[in-house]
């Protein structure tokens, strides 16, 4: 039976079930399926390849057509060297810190009464992601190493790469993945040159594929057994998600990020910074989209500016005060909570720090907010006020982002402000545990006539099941 | 112009408003002005008696009608004790330490080019609480001093109490909310003894209090200004606010909790637990509703304890391994996965460890689990493999409460995996925010031919705005 004919709530079923059992799948092992992953990444290249192909040339056509852009198409294309780099950043994945098992506090109670909050993984994780291929791998390593259950869902587009990708991940990790459940499948061009290890003990089912869109409709219903969802990609898809289901969902739908030039910028500074902001890689949620500029800086700053985006090919929108400096088109009220994902930016005057920070609380997306100044107490009062994810300071807001960060990758970027804020990476896939070490305390004898007192003194110490019963 | 005349999005809108300004407020002022806020209810003692009684008088009037029982009209009643242990409870909110500031990581991502992870308020948190008159201040009081704007809708059982409490808190904590805007409300019985002081600084509007039902609803709509809703009282309407809004939730529908009596438990000890956890206060979540006897102590334990059960007046269901040891009525499939909230128990004698954490995992609401062992592995079996806020070893699962596990007090309890689980005290109430440091960075020169490589490196380090220019 293929994974495309098994019924959605069976898959999750599966991974509800594995995600109580991968809880407790030490950090060895964890990291030694990964390893396998990586592996059999680079055994696979050949059928990845060959899987990656047909995605493209239909991708091609519609190219053609017009339906797509060749920024796409390149992003959908794997080649062997991105097959390398892919299976590089499982190894990184795999090398990072146990995110798992951490005593977050420890605090006596009373005598004998022991609280320790520790780390755990959140549990099923539901995934939704765009068309870039490696998005998975990176999504299932991220996953696993986080001790967490996942459901995968990738664009139509690369569906042939995901499915290979998925079978690879799946054979590589968990024994149970029966060969002859798979008959009828695509035949295997001899990869097998490494032996299936030890490392592939990982509790069956922990990952999971899902391909159709109706497929999607199923999980979110699914809140009972699905923990977390993070949808990747478009704003309305992501809106979509948000709309259509009681899960927890973690992303974006948008990022309108700023840059503004203080009254004590380095303008040379900021020109470069305000430049790559925008256009190093203007499709992605971090790129700016409005240029904020003091107004006793402005004559100053925006001609030289404007004429090095226009050189870029940036077109540019301005407010009146803007306009009466250089020769832009007008913006509008829409332009201002607008995220382009394009080579198109607003600009826009202002006459003091404070309207800077309410330009940007009023139409920022809470994603990342940029502050070009040498003067350090008017950094920290933008800083602090501005509500936003990331918060920087002489820095290009394009840093946003999970490897830039150094969490290893990224599961995506939250814009939210509960459990996990900016770009999510390992830590954002775990959540705690309160385990009371006790011998025996009743409520009833901290409650009523006489009660006796808390200690509640906190402690330096890990929590070891039962060790107070092995002091006696 | 009353509380009750404005709209919801009024209130809403300047509870937005307000906790951006009092995400920078010092711990200082914070601390102060809940210090104020706790002698200001010592001194409006009779205003709050003559308010309460209002509402008690109701109430008794639909407990003769058989509305209402005595336990909940005495959860209503205040007295001059309770006023002075809510007004000591606030100053001990006030005294914990700031939840606010702290840097959960630093990292340098290069030269001159710092990240840091600092702890802030959530921002805007709305909290739907029963009839304790006591809940508004206690939850008020942890916002405050963990920064967030808090918008408090109580029963409407206490609506008289509630509108005097948060008029005293209001007006002890902002000096904007000024008199000709509550004309014609019920006159202050010369209760300012104290003068209004310095404390009372905060940003107006960062309480607000809601009264209908249909405000509520208003409320729940207004995702894109409310950060985090958490409903408290009946399943029923925790599960109409879930299925109701798109803002996060925080909260639990059900407490189905369960003791696990061992075969290595001293048993003894485990019908001393197993009697607290549920008669102690059986109306509350973290009472045990199913006890789980393994089968080669049942014949031991079972006689006994269900004796105790039964001069305590708990009505018992058994399975039918159960009911060849003892005489209960038998026990439904339904029974496994019902909060009775009351002096009602399911009992099942289970044939393993095994069988008990997949009958917890199976039913319970991953609230809090209990064993009884004097066998640290068994414990540690159970611990780990349950999934639960909170799985205590030899202890009763009524300890499983904010006050108890030294938080200092709750907000609610989660039975929710994000953000926070279990009882919720301050730390609950907080996020964090990224704050990059840089000297003018950019992307590009760390991407493309000739990459500059991260260096990620932690460190240990507060914040400072602008302190890498102030080196230079």
């Amino acid at each position: 039976m293929s994974e495309t004919d098994r019924g959605t709530e069976t898959k999750v079923d599966e991974a509800e079930s594995a995600a109580l059992d991968l809880a407790n799948v030490s950090d060895a092992d964890r990291s030694a399926a990964l390893r396998a992953v990586a592996d059999a990444i680079e055994d696979a290249e050949e059928r990845v390849l060959a899987a990656n192909e047909k995605d493209v040339a239909a991708a091609e056509e519609r190219l053609e057509a017009g339906d797509y852009t060749r920024a796409f198409v390149d992003r959908l294309t794997l080649d062997a060297a991105k097959i390398e780099s892919i299976a590089e950043m499982v190894r990184s994945v795999a090398a990072q810190d146990d995110p798992l098992g951490e005593t977050l506090a420890a605090r006596r109670l009373d005598d004998a009464l022991e609280l320790y909050e520790v780390g755990v993984p959140i549990g099923v994780v539901a995934t939704v992601f765009e068309s870039r291929p490696d998005a998975l791998v990176q999504i299932a390593a991220l996953a696993l190493k986080s001790g967490n259950a996942v459901i995968l869902k990738g664009g139509s587009e690369a569906t042939h790469s995901n499915r290979v990708l998925f079978d690879v991940v799946r054979d590589a990790t968990c024994a149970g993945s029966s060969e002859s459940e798979r008959e009828g499948e695509s035949p295997r061009d001899g990869e097998r040159e490494r032996p299936r290890d030890a490392s592939a003990t990982m509790p069956d089912g922990w990952a999971q594929l899902i391909e159709a869109r109706e497929d999607v409709d199923t999980l979110l219903g699914m809140d009972e057994s699905v923990d977390l969802v993070m949808p990747r990609g478009s704003s309305a898809f992501v809106q979509y998600v948000q709309d259509n289901t009681k899960i927890p969902v973690l992303g974006h739908t948008e990022g309108v990020c700023h840059v503004y030039v203080d009254r004590d910028a380095d303008l040379g500074m900021a020109a470069d910074v305000a430049f790559d902001a925008k256009v190093q890689y203007p499709a992605v949620c971090n790129a700016v989209e409005t240029l904020l500029v003091h107004e006793s800086v402005a004559d100053d700053f925006l001609p030289g500016m404007v004429e090095r985006y226009a050189d870029a090919g940036v077109e540019l929108r301005g407010d009146a005060d803007v306009r009466e400096i250089v020769d832009v088109d007008p913006a509008s009220e829409a332009d201002w909570s607008r995220e382009y994902g394009d080579l198109v930016l607003s600009l826009k005057v202002v006459d003091s720090l404070d309207a800077a920070v309410d330009h940007v609380n009023a139409y920022g997306s809470k994603h990342t907010e940029s502050i070009l100044t040498e003067d350090a107490d008017r950094a920290g009062d933008f800083m602090t006020r501005v509500d936003a994810a990331s918060v920087f300071h002489n820095a290009s807001t394009r840093f946003a982002d999970g490897y830039r960060y150094g969490l290893g990758a990224e599961v995506g970027i939250s814009t939210g402000k509960i459990h996990a804020r900016g770009p999510v990476g390992l830590d954002g896939l775990t959540t705690y545990k309160y385990y009371l070490e006790g011998d025996g305390q009743l409520v009833a004898s901290y409650a009523g006539e006489n009660p006796r007192p808390f200690l509640h003194e906190e402690f330096e110490g890990e929590w070891v099941p039962g060790h107070l019963a092995s002091d006696q």
